[in-house]
């Protein structure tokens, strides 16, 4: 009796916290999103400036605050589902867990002082901001068109790269380190930033002939922009659907969907135009 | 026959406010757009250093008559109306009252002191420019496209956001606060700059660590653009609504390009399907 | 029979100066190409400070041997042509006699003296570059695209343009004249630096709030690029040639959609056009 | 029979080198991948301020070694394959020359003084990365749509510049080389800039005329990027051909094209899947 209470309670909590068609589904999914987004600003706001000093206690309090709520989140998440490992081993289940151990290794690694490990585990709660994407629904056919143009817009972008390579050593001959082309690399640098049209002015030709070799460059790259596109678009297209099929139905089969010329039904035989 | 007789001078102005058919209606709509860029080239001059001073009183003049066409204006259009709710309410009637009421607020609220709220009061008159919209017909297809696609763009515009937060706290950490990255929040803005190729150079990575990455969220950005503009693109198309031809050919007259559903020869009348 | 000689020769010139079938006509071609490309360097060449001065005759005389050459290009263009009005006030007379006429009036307006109205004169020799356009055969088809979907381009362009006066008059209320915004006009011109991901970096902003509004104008405009894109490529498929039906009805069957060269039903196979 | 016995190891030697399907081909080629890849970076490295000096020993051992593999690799391919010269005079086999003779030549050229020559015939090492090229296959498509659109790309890049010249040569009136502006060709480089939205920001209008004329620039730019993108997208579109029929084939009526699906044949009514 008191197994079956507990399994019910469990199974109750499971539906909170895993799933979001009751309204308590809907508000602890709601309540956990505001939570955060919280820490991400709190995140945010301890990395202006004299914030952190000014305002440390608050930060201290409302950092353990939220890290004791993930922590809950965490255990209830594992004691609430069937199989555990199914959720520790998941995406969001090592997100979760990341997003959580940093407070806690911050406080075993020496709390406030500026050593470098420190400052990037305290940083990692920055990641906290992956657990969002639970609640995008509309990413996965995104993702779908974007995952079967990835090997031609690898392609390109390893074409892109070959080119930075040859043309930023090419600038570092031309320029030479007088003109803050200080390296081959720095060379490649730059012209990653003048091919993809960011264009910093950090580093710029000062030379004819580096000011010419670079209107190539960007040319090139106000042209060759239209190859991801290119790709991108014509993967979308086919994603919505264009197998051109008419509506015919077979009389015999009831099977629809049939090719434009097609006579006879492909899926019993028959004549597709008899009546 | 008093009140027919106003009934008729309503309807007639009703025609030359609202409509653009009459020449009398053409007339107002372009008196009224001459009025409205007027008026926003004044608030533009007005902004120049020295300007303001040197030309006080014209400047002061000319937005008093200004303010008073658009009073009499936004009068006229609800006394002409029938339902004067419809007008007040809807789009336009609200853009028509907020581009008018800076003035007398300005006025009320202590004249020509250089506090902020008076200076965003008066500077409130450049949405006057949203009334030109009224004048703009093919406008409603390509909203009709781009809300079409909006759900997808957002996510897309989402993960890009995602992207810049976990990419501008790398490069705090990496180039930290004695390279210009002083708060992750600036790195954030940063990471927006150099994705979105803008590329200001306000701010750009010296250690070759931070350089290597920003060339790597470059080419990220060169990259994804890709991905709005296939949506879109495919989202336009699919508003073309594009008729496909198979490639039948009639057995008498030889005709090909045949609708999918055809039957019969579009050309010769006769079967298309019996041999 | 000097005039019907004088005709032969003057037919002869005709299809030397305005065809290319010929391999005298194509020389000719070729020849006044390069002229033509030679001038424009010369004109670039000129203008690098201190070469105007250390070269002063040579660019004196190749200015003037090139512009003989363009006068007698124009005259013979003129006296061989049949009616010559149709040559002078078409797109290329216009052209070559504005090529021609810079030099002549420079002499007119004082030779050397740096007045700007004379400067402006000299340099208007660049639009001898409009030359080269006779020589494109391809571009037509790309006009074409462009100038179908012309419209709807304007219309995303005017959008932009709005957009820019708003988001330039906030920036320029945020950031104020202390941070660069010095007037309205400078706040649009920064806002369509930015939008249009171009990101000089002359001015930017420093405030938090404006860096904020900075990341949403950045974040629109690398959205929105999709827009004008979608607009030609839609226009580019459809000029490929996809098959149009048009809203004929059948008298018949009502049947609608049929081929704009149909003249039976394709679905009953009756007439289209009996009445 | 020692013959047959050259042959034999010529021809296993000929299926390590040039193929990838066997064990010992894929070594070879992984192992030949990984001394490019390290070749380029060792010239990356060498070019850093300080770390020739300091690492001059290394470098010199460690550059010498991978010539030494790629002369024997050279040397392979050429003793390997039947008729060398389809080796030599192809597009790899001059790129495999090409990265090894430079190392030869710095020799010749006087080792490691720093003459211009002599610079730029070291760093031609940064070639090799041509050689990776070997190990793309996808990028065949890629070049195919390329090259289909290649003609109308190449008539869009001359409008582009004709455009940036004569919109140069107008920035160099306005703004004058007091303003950066120093000559046309510096006017010309800045218009490249600008329109291809890289925006560097060393040079940019001062004037307000000119920075109205840079926006109508921008504007252009961000504009006109559509048109080879649409001309790239409806290559691409083109080329996968989007019917999508597989290649089955009817054993009764030798018909092609049938959808995934399909079991009987469309055209003649029999079973397609029977022998």
């Amino acid at each position: 009796m008191t197994q079956s209470n507990t399994s019910e309670w469990k199974k109750k909590l499971h539906e909170i916290i895993y799933e979001a068609d009751t309204p308590a589904g809907k508000s602890f999914d709601i309540g956990l999103l505001l939570v955060i987004i919280l820490s991400i600003v709190l995140v945010m706001l301890e990395s202006i400036p004299g914030m952190s000093d000014r305002y440390y206690f608050e930060f201290y309090t409302a950092e353990w605050i939220i890290t004791a709520i993930f922590t809950i989140e965490y255990i209830l998440r594992i004691v609430v589902i069937k199989r555990p490992s199914t959720y520790i081993f998941s995406f969001y289940g090592i997100v979760d867990l990341l997003s959580t151990l940093p407070t806690y290794l911050a406080i075993l690694g020496g709390g406030h002082n500026l050593l470098f490990a420190v400052r990037a585990l305290r940083l990692l709660r920055i990641f906290r901001i992956l657990k969002i994407t639970r609640y995008i629904g509309e990413s996965n056919r995104l993702l779908l068109a974007l995952r079967n143009s990835r090997a031609k817009i690898l392609v390109f972008l390893y074409a892109v790269v070959i080119l930075c390579v040859i043309m930023g050593t090419v600038m570092y001959l031309i320029e030479g380190p007088e003109n803050g082309y200080t390296s081959i690399p720095t060379g490649i640098y730059w012209c990653i930033v003048t091919l993809t049209t960011v264009g910093f002015g950090d580093i710029h030709p000062v030379t004819p002939l580096g000011q010419f070799i670079a209107s190539v460059i960007m040319i090139t790259g106000y042209g060759i922009i239209a190859v991801p596109t290119g790709i991108v678009t014509s993967e979308f297209s086919k994603a919505t659907g264009r197998v051109h099929v008419n509506t015919q139905v077979c009389p015999h089969c009831n099977e629809s969907q049939h090719l434009d010329k097609a006579e006879y039904c492909h899926n019993c035989g028959n004549l597709l135009n008899e009546y």
